[in-house]
């Protein structure tokens, strides 16, 4: 199973792609798209919706997690956080992907086992977890991949704090969980 | 030319298109996406997507215009809003629409004269602008026609009052400002 993950920002979106093999959890791929400021929100919300919809189809992946809104942040940055979650969410959704959502205290739980833990801290253990010492990550990008490393710990019941928002719309999901609901 | 204009919000979106003809303007069509709170997030955000993307291929509008947000909300709404919003901008950015952006205050002003007018007063010179005085139109509606309205009085210059966000980012736009600038 492969995960995406996504620390979306109008600034910079982390992306983090992760792959379920044998009980393990391998990287697959790790991105950071830079926004230039300078240029208008709707410019910098299509290249969140193609580089989203770039990844998706490239490296296919099953589920989509992303990170629930921090709203400890001014309301201006709110909505602009919300218009790239929007945009991020839509990208996933046109190609029949689940949403899965988390917020920053579960997704930094399930990686350093402390919801207050800093972004190094989990920027520390997600090296650490995918075998990456050796490499220099952006902290969007290890956001992104705690994002996807959230769900696959969530979906393995390995962590489960009970807070979890799993939400699956799909009709994918819809059938795995209702099989004698379908007509034959 | 034809403009779509945009209320939006993840309980109603509302969805107005207008056209001018020989310097008047008339009613194309009007519509409110109504979204049932019972349903997630996810599932909201994609049908505002359908809706707005059926509604410009259908109507084939020239313009978008989009209301901002109100910044007076709580930041709860003002991230669902966000949302809303860039999912209603991507719909028109995929089918290569200018974006324009219109304060609450310049969309009133437009329409009738005042910047702190209530939203019935609004309905009320939208439906006298375009002789709909007969018509029971939701108010969502009616806010959206004052946003395909504003930027019809902003492209005709008949209101101007200088803090008008016209953004135009498509190519169309920037060759129609610069005829000059295309190599033949």
């Amino acid at each position: 199973m492969r995960i995406i993950g996504i620390d979306p920002g109008t600034s910079v979106t982390g992306i983090g792609i992760v792959e379920q093999r044998n009980e393990k959890i391998y990287l697959i791929h790790y991105d950071s798209i830079s926004l230039n400021s300078k240029e208008s929100l709707p410019v910098r919300l299509k290249k969140i919706y193609d580089e989203c919809l770039i990844c998706i189809k490239k490296f296919k992946p099953d589920e989509f997690a992303i990170e629930t809104a921090f709203y400890g942040k001014n309301i201006q940055s709110t909505l602009k956080l919300g218009q790239a979650r929007g945009v991020a969410i839509i990208a996933a959704l046109n190609c029949n992907l689940n949403i899965s959502e988390y917020s920053p205290r579960e997704v930094k739980k399930s990686v350093t086992g402390s919801g207050a833990s800093s972004k190094e801290h989990v920027q520390y253990m997600v090296k650490s977890i995918l075998s990456l010492r050796e490499r220099v990550i952006e902290i969007d990008s290890s956001d992104a991949l705690a994002v996807a490393l959230c769900h696959f710990y969530c979906r393995q019941n390995v962590f489960h704090n009970g807070n979890s928002k799993i939400k699956n719309n799909s009709w994918k999901f819809f059938i795995e969980q209702n099989p004698g609901r379908i007509k034959k």
